[in-house]
């Protein structure tokens, strides 16, 4: 299969170091926006603008755009669904049902597949509540995020006047998610699911209290929840927090028995080194799965969803039966 | 959907109790090789003879099999499905290919879909690793079943001479899940997996000194395990062992980037009360899938790793889509 990659941040470095690990596809090029010449990328394929997308896609089996979903992917996965099938990791959960729309009316017209928002979440934690919710149609879900680095979190801490660097952990409250798996089934404030800790370098002679006090009171970010603040060196952060780990559960705690009678609690978790990395690594298995099925004849935007499980993975079906079923 | 149960035992039960759950599911028919007047449901569905199956199947959209893996579905699978869609929980691994092959030829011939070893361990645990392998190629798996019963161990201590009831829970070992959660990739033992507990209710007299000798040596059921055996009255077996809980976790550890430097693990674990009722309740999900696959021309035997996992709820794919994704 013939790759492309749209987009070289952290994310399109996932999906090329994932795309070299498959056995079955070929990197034929990562398009830039910005000067190809400029664009350092960690394998031998070749970087080139996006103005050569058009005459290139013809010969690219399923392109991987890497862009952001505020302003990148609403505008750049339809466009490029009319040439070519692709996949996005479109993340704006409010906005997926718009999108889908998007995409879907360029990419039925072109015979293309387009699957979004791929990814952990949404993707594989979005399709863990799905088999939990049709094993146990009466019960609770829960998600917790976590132990991990939330980039919106650590930008909004880098805006506040005095900061030079940040990094800010989203961890889950291990009471709660005993009380979920307990099949406690409780009521959760958002106080009671996740805590926040930042990281903070400040300006030499910043006021911390004041950018501590801003750190915990800013609306929606932080002011909802038990947040730490801790200032350290940027040597500190450079050698203790420059991963980007990342993970969470998936919980759901239901009932069998037409009375109820029998609690049960279904749990996906993840616990991520670099979250890019993985995302990536998803997002490429995902590639195989559109390529497959546009060449049965599947066109349109899809989801996870709508993805047979075994068209995911570079083993065929009848060893995949045989061995992991 | 017209659903059919065929066997009605512990898992019937389940299934029974899900399609009742179901609101877009109607049960026909619960079918019986025993004389249908002993057998008394727990819905009010009808109780009928096997040797209606045939003029009723037209009847019924999915016929859901609650028979055994040993002797009833290698027959009864392809049997029925070539009168009519089928679901089973063939569970005997080894045999699963041949099981598919058996199943297809049938079901192909008659424009029927049979899905095959559906419930958990075939099942949601297959489908789990599935995911897992396709997001991190290079890596370990490990599956963990329990704190559960296992009826096969409890069956095989009920045969020794002067044991009246038994009961036997499989453990996994903490300490071994623990490491493959810290990323260690472990090797493990059988012995390093899981402990065995048993429960044994004794004749009157019986030398439990032998019963005891005699279970711990048992080969591959207990032998290559660290086992318990504790003597109970029959009053402690019924009032503190008569359910049916299992469960347990399947678990892959694997590596991204191309010098495979970010350890990941993925986890999914079930704890489950009754280990009936779920695996009925995913045999009820997948009967909806059968339906709805068939409707749209798929025909043959399939797994769990065919079905788009949209097909396996009553939400409406669009309402999946808005707000699970």
């Amino acid at each position: 299969m013939k790759i492309g990659i749209v987009g070289y941040g952290n994310l399109g470095r996932g999906v090329e170091s994932a795309v070299q690990l498959a056995g079955d596809m070929e990197l034929v090029a990562i398009f830039t926006r910005r000067d190809p010449s400029t664009v350092k990328v960690a394998s031998d394929a070749p970087v080139v603008s996006m103005d050569k997308l058009d005459e290139m896609a013809e010969d690219i089996d399923v392109m991987i755009l890497c862009g952001g979903s505020a302003t990148d992917l609403p505008e750049m996965t339809p466009q490029i669904a009319a040439k070519c099938n692709v996949v996005d990791s479109f993340d704006t959960h409010a906005n997926i049902p718009q999108h889908l729309a998007a995409v879907d009316a360029q990419a039925s017209k072109a015979g293309n597949i387009g699957i979004i928002s791929v990814g952990w979440d949404p993707g594989l934690f979005s399709v863990a509540r799905l088999y939990a919710n049709a094993a146990l149609p009466k019960g609770d879900d829960y998600t917790f995020w976590g132990k991990g680095v939330s980039q919106g979190h650590s930008d909004a801490i880098r805006r506040i006047d005095g900061v030079v660097d940040a990094r800010q952990y989203t961890i889950p409250v291990e009471e709660s998610v005993n009380k979920v798996r307990a099949g406690e089934h409780p009521q959760l404030t958002t106080r009671q699911k996740h805590t926040r800790e930042c990281f903070v370098v400040a300006e030499e002679g910043a006021d911390t209290k004041a950018i501590e006090e801003a750190i915990v009171t800013m609306p929606n970010y932080f002011a909802d929840y038990d947040t730490t603040v801790k200032f350290i060196t940027q040597e500190e952060m450079d050698s203790e927090h420059s991963g980007l780990p990342h993970g969470g559960s998936v919980l759901r705690s239901g009932m069998t028995g037409v009375d109820g009678q029998f609690n049960n609690t279904v749990e996906f978790s993840l616990n991520l080194e670099s979250n890019p990395f993985f995302t990536g690594s998803v997002l490429t298995a995902v590639a195989r799965a559109a390529v497959r099925m546009n060449a049965e004849g599947v066109t349109g935007a899809k989801t996870i969803f709508d993805i047979p499980p075994y068209c995911l993975a570079e083993t065929p079906r009848e060893e995949l039966i045989a061995h992991m079923l």
